[in-house]
């Protein structure tokens, strides 16, 4: 191992690597993960020094705060490659800005934005050998903070970790997405943390989204808690309805995650002509329309996939199916934000920004 | 350290103990372990052999589930130690109940009744000179579960580690507390894991009790997060309250935990010949109740404080101090369970477990 100091990180680069021991071909979403991470410690009050060093376990305590009390919240980004090996983000800052509300409804750190952007840049670059190039290929970027310490007690930690992983992807989710809409479970409250990415939300879902799994179907579509009648996020992606030509997707709120994916079709599709309309979504809405054959698409959104599209859904024990469509605006506006995201297309929003 | 095997346990003892270097005089809650942990780790669908072993960090990926998303439960019990230095336990079936019904609710395994109760058992034989005779001294016990495996996808761990931490303890909560009835923030929805002990829930409290404490509240009572007009638990306790000489507690249900404390308390209470009420509390009840001098006392009942006396609330900005009495319901009952657990008065509930 060498130790270089750049820009105020500690970079401590690993003795060989594990590259060629990757079928890039056959990746499974976030389990490989490349040969450096990020680490960075929040101890008496301050922000330590960030380090970039070989990618490996850490000693924890079993004390230690996040295991018992759940403060521990992460970000979802991606980097591209361009035909000259550039690397690209896309909308970084819009994941930073998220990042720190989670941190603050969690009551934790906010996280300085050189440690957070600078130290990405540089472990991309330092691994950036792993970033291959083409269209849905990408470098899965995993920004988190857990409590680390000691004592169980329910309080905020004093002591925080916040680290950076990157693990190479190609796509998401494959195959048929069938959802049933929740009429008992619920994802987040009012007054809650919704619209927070933090961990103890996504725990919540795995139960009701087992049961679901074993009715034959992949994901849950989220209603509001307090009535069911809302429609707020599929999985753990925003959701668009095709109503005729009109795009739906209802308002972020306390219960619904701002995703920048969401944020990125409205204005993409928009600026193609497409009438959104971002406003609640009523299940009884939803039904009807499948009914009455208006109901064209249901697609989530999110970086992991990207765009989802759904094929049907179940309410009330009754199966919607859609319709197989030609030109759907899911399989549209993938292609434009995939090409805008891989730079294989001219980005004239100004969303991709160069390492 | 020598290694020995009892029961389908794997024991390691460490070499020395740190008995010596604390001041039981001065516990602070949570925060001392003893020499031994329990460990045992659910791999390839099975649970393996239970260790006990010296107390230690572990090692821990950067990519285990807990870490990202947040499948974290556990449970607080507490030992005590007769005149005979016999160590008992209080209603231990009922944590471990409770700790297979958060396993269930967060998608992760229940953990054998031998790992959990006889693990316990042996931990507390070998760390049984922590364990100190005396009113309201007691073990604090800290069975958790975490989500080990690795990866960063949003789905359910395979490898699981249940873990069983000592903490020896005195007492809980001291000084005045007075609370905020939650308006806006709360921590349960319906349809999700507020009646499950998991990390997550606790988490998402931080931040809106951080706000009482900046305005000189120590807690928050919690209200169903739909309207806010149903009084829930008082922090992580569950809350009673005596209106004239009736004592109130809301009904559990899946947005409040099944505290053993709280069902402890209502058949103790009974049986001193008190009027129990279980049913919802409104806060406008008890804003009139308060105004008209009904309202005697406020509690929070749980395993860490025992009972802790409130000493006022503030509602819409409107404090409500509550009256000094003499022989309040709180301080009789406290008093009557913690002789019960300490076995310095006979059990007649059948209540304590002898190890
Ligand atoms: C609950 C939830 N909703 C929506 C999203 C989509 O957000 P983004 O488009 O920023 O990835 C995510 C993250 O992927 C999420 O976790
Ligand atoms: C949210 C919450 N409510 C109530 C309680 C009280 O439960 P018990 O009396 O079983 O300790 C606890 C745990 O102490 C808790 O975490």
């Amino acid at each position: 191992m060498s130790a270089t100091q750049t820009n105020k990180i500690d970079i401590t680069k690993a003795a060989t690597s594990k590259i060629n021991e990757v079928d890039f071909e056959k990746l499974s979403f976030g389990a490989v993960f490349t040969d450096h991470m990020l680490e960075c410690d929040f101890t008496n009050g301050e922000w330590q020094t960030p380090v970039i060093k070989p990618y490996a376990p850490f000693l924890a305590d079993p004390s230690m705060r996040v295991f018992h009390y759940g403060q521990a919240i992460f970000e979802g980004m991606k980097a591209y490659k361009d035909d000259n090996s550039d690397i690209w983000l896309f909308r970084p800052d819009e994941n930073y800005n998220r990042f720190n509300k989670s941190a603050v409804r969690m009551a934790m750190p906010e996280v300085p934005e050189n440690v957070f952007m600078d130290g990405l840049s540089q472990l991309l670059k330092i691994d950036q050998e792993w970033v291959k190039k083409g269209k849905g290929n990408a470098m899965y970027i995993r920004p988190f903070m857990i409590a680390t310490g000691t004592g169980v007690i329910a309080n905020p930690s004093d002591d925080y970790k916040f680290m950076i992983i990157l693990s190479p992807v190609t796509s998401y989710y494959s195959g048929d997405v069938k959802v049933v809409i929740a009429e008992h479970f619920s994802r987040a409250a009012n007054g809650g943390i919704g619209a927070a990415k933090a961990a103890g939300n996504y725990a919540a879902q795995f139960y009701p989204t087992t049961l679901a799994n074993k009715e034959g179907f992949q994901q849950v579509i989220w209603t509001d808690d307090a009535t069911h009648t809302k429609l707020e996020e599929a999985g753990t992606m925003n959701v668009f309805f095709r109503i005729n030509d009109t795009l739906l997707t209802a308002p972020t709120s306390e219960r619904i995650l701002d995703g920048v994916t969401r944020k990125t079709l409205i204005d993409l599709a928009k600026s193609e002509g497409i009438n959104v309309e971002v406003r609640s979504v009523l299940v009884s809405e939803l039904v009807e329309a499948a009914e009455n054959g208006s109901l064209k698409e249901i697609f989530g959104a999110g970086t992991a996939a990207v765009i989802s599209p759904i094929s049907g859904f179940s309410y009330k024990e009754t199966y919607h199916e859609l319709p197989k469509i030609e030109n759907a605006m899911a399989t549209q506006l993938k292609d434009k934000l995939t090409n805008i995201q891989n730079k294989l297309a001219e980005d004239t929003f100004g969303w991709t920004v160069k390492i």
